[in-house]
């Protein structure tokens, strides 16, 4: 059997994903925003041969009384308009955008994700999210956010609706016959008329389809909702799991509920997110994270804490335990990740400041600190087991971060054959291994 | 008093302007949609020291009974990814993208647009329309297109939520203050909390101010309501007179309106539509118009022709007049480009047919057929009689029209001192000479 190969993504986030990483002394902090930053991201990624750059989404400022605006770097810059601007600087590079299937309209969406795939020549993907931040309802003239049943359940008609509108057109409707003045086949163009629970849409797409059909559909929740919802719909996961064996769990877990929905659990790709901390010797490493960890201001890590777990800790002693048994007693849906942090805390008695620090140093994903050759076998040993087809990549602060992770960890997995030194295909499907979805 | 100066956009559209423009010779009809299309569009127009690039939007595939969408380019490729993506391959040029207020929400529009006008660096408008095509509606799960005096109605306020968006965070709000650890100064962003007839929106954007405050705001409609709504809110105006006592008219009593909303009439640039077709000699130009309007199949002119009347011609004989008492009897609302088109058919006794080459060749605006000198010269004069601030030009295909526009009319226009032979400035604001909005 050939030697299963990883698939890579760079994940960026104004600052780096260390919540600190903006105040690292190598970061221009006034440059971080803004498309020169992203479009550097581009070139690096595309120079260590990844298959896609991720851009995340929020639709709600992310600020708690005034606290926290103040001590993170936060931006959310349109994220296909962002994957668009940068893509005409790279060519192979793929693009994943994140949207919301809550706050918008699926005729809308195909359209967007249509439109960038075409700009791209083939290679866009759409981070598919329901949205978890109730704040957002307030900006849409919502009374209030929907609840996460109801938002899977609508997410799931919406994927559906833009499948068919990205069907609508044949791969060869557009004859362009510019002598017989036939431009489209009209026989080769069909309208949807979908009547559903949330959403009626009846119409084509104005868009012939696209290089790849459908953008990569990629989906990043590991709730109970999330993962039926990635074995029904998703084609790439950008995972949470921090240790190997709740990846692996989590793996098997999507890869086993796929034959449900007739899919071949051979066409996903699971890439749980990293966050490398790389010195040339262990102990610079650990010296690396513990300046990082130094910058965080507290209240940064206790209203990241808060929001993940749906609970407010400011008023909690920081030094104090993680009051796990009231979290608990809420009753609340969490997600794999807070369920594990939680359990970490009452095992290691973590106090409300540490577990803080911990969600903020890498925004609760895996994290590894040491040397490349450490980073390298960490993901060889987790692609061997069976924890993951890849990783998305969440540099602490860009871009040097990033820079060493091109320059230095990624020669050590080419070297070990385990990911490629040159791309084969053109479009984000051909990188991740995914056929093109045929016209239904 | 200083020479008043042109302004001038390119509005993009595959294939060209006139409906049968990508059957032209010299068009390569496989390559008018996509990213390499626009992008050399961009480069071209930025050559021409243009203001701006105009992209348009549609919001249903413009398609009756299969007949018309065999024989025209259409293209719906989202505006402001599009926008996004060639921008980067100018410096200077402006990008006005459109987006409708009757299909969106206001907080994604005003952070999409924040957006553009970060990823460009301050060269981003927002053609905002209403949408007139009532097929958009079956599209967005709604059971009849909103009524047009309620369009503009849900219009003003979306623009006004809008411009509270843009206005939450101050200009120097950012500090990005590492060693302090104070990114933003929580005390310069400001929510806002609407509740009005159709939107109820508390929060604030989750990206500072961009670098012109607002995208410059663009509007298109010439109808009474558009007109107000123009005066209320428009700083540059998309025209469609297409004769020059009309646009003298037109311009006048948007302006005289302006003061009502507390607004100074030096702060609008209306630019008409131009659709130039160009030859060496007279003669030589006319026959290329002649050889454009026997492409155009019948049927597309007969289509148009329906669309903008709203009124269905496709049974009436093409060579019999054109049925003006009988559309005049509908007692519809209509546009001062149908108006003026019915009164010339009943002056010059057109028929169905003409009347719908009319509407095609030039999708109902300007035409000047002509030489260089002849363009130039019918742009002077409707710039010195007060009738313009510039124009929208409208190549009837691209690229060879556009090209000869930009080789041999502005060269003209710069000798005779009407129009700039560098930029002066670096924002769309700047070309335009509108001041960037105050933070109210």
């Amino acid at each position: 059997m050939a030697q299963r190969q990883l698939h890579l993504g760079v994940f960026t986030y104004p600052g780096g994903h260390h919540i600190a990483g903006w105040r690292h002394p190598s970061v221009d902090a006034t440059s971080i925003l803004g498309y020169d930053y992203y479009r550097r991201t581009a070139i690096t990624a595309e120079r260590g041969k990844f298959d896609l750059l991720f851009v995340g989404d929020m639709l709600a400022a992310r600020e708690k009384d005034g606290r926290v605006l103040a001590q993170g770097a936060l931006n959310n810059i349109d994220s296909i308009s962002i994957t668009s601007a940068v893509s005409g600087a790279t060519e192979r590079l793929g693009f994943v955008a994140t949207l919301s299937t809550t706050y918008n309209e699926p005729f809308a969406i195909a359209e967007r994700f249509a439109s960038l795939d075409h700009i791209t020549g083939g290679r866009s993907g759409w981070n598919i999210i329901t949205t978890a931040n109730d704040d957002a309802a307030l900006n849409f003239s919502r009374k209030s956010h929907m609840e996460k049943s109801l938002r899977y359940e609508r997410a799931k008609e919406f994927v559906d609706i833009c499948k068919g509108l990205w069907d609508g057109w044949a791969d060869d409707a557009v004859s362009a016959d510019a002598a017989g003045g036939v431009f489209v086949d009209p026989a080769k163009v069909r309208e949807i008329d979908h009547k559903g629970q949330f959403f009626a849409v009846k119409g084509a797409l104005d868009l012939p389809r696209s290089p790849q059909g459908w953008p990569v559909l990629v989906q990043a929740g590991g709730s109970p909702s999330g993962l039926e919802f990635a074995a029904m719909v998703g084609e790439t996961i950008f995972a949470a799991q921090g240790k190997r064996d709740e990846a692996i769990k989590f793996r098997n877990a999507v890869r086993a509920r796929m034959p449900v929905y007739g899919r071949d659990p051979g066409l996903l790709r699971i890439l749980p997110g990293l966050v490398p901390i790389m010195g040339a010797t262990e102990k610079e490493a650990l010296e690396k994270e513990k300046m990082l960890n130094e910058l965080l201001h507290p209240a940064v890590g206790i209203w990241m804490l808060s929001e993940q777990m749906d609970f407010r800790l400011y008023d909690y002693p920081q030094d104090g335990p993680l009051p796990t048994a009231e979290i608990r007693a809420t009753g609340k849906a969490f997600t794999p990740r807070v369920v594990s942090l939680m359990d970490r805390a009452d095992r290691e008695g973590l106090t409300v400041h540490q577990c803080g620090v911990l969600v903020a140093a890498s925004r609760s994903h895996g994290s590894v600190v040491g040397t490349p050759e450490q980073i390298a076998d960490h993901m060889q040993l987790w692609l061997d087991e069976g924890a993951c087809d890849g990783f998305n990549i969440m540099p602490a602060y860009f871009h040097d971060e990033f820079d060493l992770f091109v320059d230095q960890v990624i020669p050590i997995l080419q070297r070990r054959g385990i990911y490629r030194t040159e791309y084969e295909g053109t479009t984000l499907r051909d990188h991740l291994g995914l056929p093109k979805p045929q016209r239904r």
